[in-house]
């Protein structure tokens, strides 16, 4: 019953297939071999994209940061929420790839609104040379509260940022996750709305390691690329990254992955939701629930073996009617047996 | 009738006199020049350290940048308020002078309250390895919203973060006049009180453009020499820095300069007080006042020649009732005539 | 006939059965999985170092530069040879890393001697504050040109940068071939002499992509960990990383691998040796063999299928008894069938 | 007798004079000051040039360092001597403001040549991703040995620079000296032979702390202007540097030093010709003179209070045959007796 991350788990079998598939003979490197080619294909197939520039890296931090680089100056901003990855998780990645820009903290919700986010935009890049320019907008799709932007949602933020003639990037960590929830085409989640450069996230989704960043204008191409090798992302034995994220697009594996997961997430919420004492805090549609229970519950749950993260107080001491947020997330490779422990779990207790 | 800023007035003749007595000969650069010797003296004296470390640099950014640099590492983040210079009026240069360290926002006031200070620190640089690190913490007196810290708010943040065992850094652009405004000593409002690092700013106070930077301990010193050099930030003719800041500390003037600047403000501040139309916004004992009035009233001083920022509104249209708030700066150099005119001005409005 | 690099070969089978191995369940990220303690504690065994801090990178580059910074500070300067990976083909990495450092060139040969060392150090450094100041010293074993430096060169080139107080980074890109060719064990080439981080390098000698950083001293520890997650290379998915360097260390698969590259790379050697008309510009004693011969030769060899860099003028055109320099690289995987190819197209040419 | 450097003379009296001048009641700051409007109509003219984008700032380094940083990218690399001030004397500032671009050293002389130029260029920056990409050329006129290309060799390095795409930075900090050593205008030895961005030196040439950084196509001004800021180098009270930039201006201020400066030094050419056991290095145009000379004779001359620096051997101790390398520059102020009195001593000696 591990519910504490959707990054710890293991990898589909395709995925090692794919790895022994590639793993014949000598190929050029650098992201030279024949199967990134058919990743670019697939990409820009799947995201109706067929100019897209597609480039691979290993770790979601590297894409979100290259990313921001390339389409911003040191002297920039970037306008995010204060839950973002990129604000939360990266240990100043975005600062250090920019060259020193600044993030600009946009505050309400984990999903923006367009009027905080046009606050925010009006409070700073107004100084003229004073600074910081305003740079770029980030949104994060599925947000770190596990909530999913409606297409119209996505589109009144995508609009805001253009009204400011700044560029749009999708920290797309969870993104089949969303397109699942939404029942959304990958173009309709990004460029038909404005993105400018996606993160197509594999890693949180059932890879090792890799994640697509799709580039929907391709003039900055090249200087991602000298980016990605500054940065030391750039795998000589590019192959393997290839063949996870090829594994990855051929027969729809991201799409029924995610499937996978926000079903099984989908079960523990009903699970949930039967109880009076549980408060569901966000909008369940994607592969993660935050839940507001009182701390005995949480404690006989964990010590019945489930593992997940739970904030707002001392999971150990304290009153027992305490209430305290659980965090339950879901990747696909979870046993059915576990979903449906955890549920006996909650309907025994 | 110009209160937009105090770093737009002419400097003291004593400045030029002692730039001209300076001006004889060849002498050695890059900061080791004899007028050196005197300000370093001067400034240990000053701030009754004998041991510290001082610097001097041309302008306010680039001390507090420089300052800070020493302090923490790329991979830290300095916690501030939101309308700190260092957030919002260098475009970005600590995280450049860092090599891309973050800003934590202390939200609540201008002045940071020691629980805000708690709570932020709590926020953030307790992820482990997910980062960022707590790197330091900077307190800027007098405040850009014109209050000034007493010394015994100053304590206890300095002790929030000693008890996180963070370095302090002061931005003390303004710190002659909040020095004035306590009636404090220079070391009472710094090292006594747990100050690592402080800014003992000129700019503003009368000089073309000199700030000192004070290490309390000078184990940092040699870093800080290259940092600065590394910045751009060494002057080849130093001695005409050495020289303004000598022309600063000789007799006290920092401190005439700053208490004259002080006293014309106290002069408009018995003005405004004698409307019914005008509320004050800030605690006035420097030499900044905010003023919340008529749009109406801020028309007629700025018709009649008062020049200072107005927010919060358009001055030139809207109603005449309306309430916008002015920001009133004295520097030293204001004539009493001026400072004169205004109050009558308010008196006749 | 591919001997074009030793970075574009498959991986062996034992690689894929450890990535299988670990493939089970859901476990702890970001460094935390039990695979990377067993490869801890056999990379501590390895080079007979209990204390030492061990963590591993997907990428030479980011190995090389991750280490780099943290040891010396943005002020300051490497040496290095002009044809030093870091110099060479990192696009800027150790500059970026480093914060803004800069590379001082060991000039001479791609094995520096003492004497120039010691000249590189003497000329850059000693500049006071106009610095930079004198940082590391970074050696490359087995060299670009594919020399292998003696444990008595590399000792006395140690001695040079202890004698300044220097620390040493060894880039071990093929540390497994030095080994291997010079008989000695991964302590002796290391901490014995001196070195103070050492970069064990997998994916040249056969796996995906992994690099193992070890610090002898392990003080630095924490910063590494900051500074490889600012830079995107911790992986949250670990286990995939521990996997590869532990099939490597497990039975000595790494030994294994370069002995039979070395090998591999003999046999070429002694098929070169017999002609009159080729020039072995190295000392082969591990997997790359330089040799000029005439264009004619190499035109046979690349027209029969070998493939291998060529310089030092136009393969194309020009006279064909003109004399270009190839380069050829062996990796653990090329077929006996493709030596004894490349051997016959030798003997009959 | 103080030849040791040109930035440790006094200012003209006219520069005090103008900071005099401007030194009245408030003023606009932050580059928005009046006198700036003269100072960028002067330099216009000056170098015909009525489009340019002109700057101040307070250093040499901070001059060139942001000139750089606007002119190329940090993946980037620029082509420089190994004795230019960028790199022998700025720790590290280029690579600090380019966000660790790196230099590539042109070998051979402190005077490019083309075809040194060429082969460095050819040399880096065509390695593709493995980067860098190939930056900026970076002249300096005149350079750190004394020499001034003509305009026809200057003319020959922005035409291999322009063949190759790349922009032209000129370090200028003597800039006065070498245009008056050539006879020519502002405009012949810059824009009119493809340098794109000129650093106009006045600290060097009697000004306390001023260089103007003029861009011929004013496209990249307002980046520059970010970066200016960004860096600390924006002046609250810029008046005070437009004051020396106009005093310098003004009646050709700075010619009249430059000549007075280089005229000195003809004078002590002429002196230490007359001698058999002198030996002059440079071609002596500008004002500075290298001469080998017996360690005797140096000692004789700074026994008598003659200051310079001596390279090449120990002044104090060795054989008093021995030829040692001193270093004359002479600045504006220098008294016409203390050049009289080398003279007589070279004569006496």
């Amino acid at each position: 019953m591990f519910f504490a991350s959707d990054n710890s788990g293991p990898v589909p079998q395709a995925v090692l297939d794919v790895l022994a598939e590639v793993n014949q003979g000598h190929m050029m490197g650098y992201g030279a071999d024949p199967m990134m080619d058919e990743v670019r294909q697939r990409i820009r197939d799947l995201f109706e994209a067929p100019e897209a520039a597609v480039y691979l890296a290993a770790t979601g931090t590297a894409a979100n940061a290259l990313a921001l680089a390339t389409l911003i100056e040191p002297f920039d901003t970037v306008f995010c929420t204060p839950m973002a990855h990129i604000e939360e998780d990266e240990c100043n990645a975005p600062e250090f790839y920019t060259g020193g820009a600044k993030l600009t903290l946009v505050h309400g919700s984990d999903r923006m609104t367009p009027e905080a986010l046009t606050r925010a935009i009006e409070s700073q890049g107004n100084r003229g040379v004073h600074g910081p320019r305003r740079g770029a907008v980030s949104i994060t799709q599925v947000t770190e509260v596990g909530n999913v932007y409606t297409l119209a949602e996505l589109k009144a933020l995508c609009d805001v940022a253009k009204s400011y003639d700044l560029p749009i990037h999708l920290d797309g960590a969870r993104f089949a996750n969303a397109a699942v929830a939404l029942g959304c085409s990958p173009a309709e989640m990004t460029w038909k709305l404005g993105v400018d450069v996606a993160v197509f996230g594999g890693t949180k989704n059932g890879l090792m390691g890799v994640e697509a960043v799709v580039f929907f204008d391709p003039s900055k191409a090249w200087e991602f690329e000298l980016r990605r090798k500054r940065g030391g992302h750039l795998f000589s034995k590019h192959r393997y990254l290839s063949a996870q994220m090829a594994a990855y697009l051929r027969d729809d594996l991201w799409k029924d992955l995610a499937q996978n997961a926000n079903a099984k997430t989908a079960q523990l919420l009903d699970g949930l939701r039967k109880r009076n004492d549980v408060e569901i805090v966000n909008d369940v549609t994607a592969n993660m629930i935050f839940f507001r229970a009182p701390r005995a519950l949480h404690q006989t749950l964990q010590t019945s073996g489930a593992r997940y993260h739970v904030s707002g107080g001392d999971l150990a001491n304290g009153p027992s009617e305490g209430l305290l947020t659980g965090r339950l997330v879901c990747d696909w490779s979870l046993p059915d047996t576990e979903i449906a422990r955890f549920v006996s779990l909650l309907n025994a207790a």
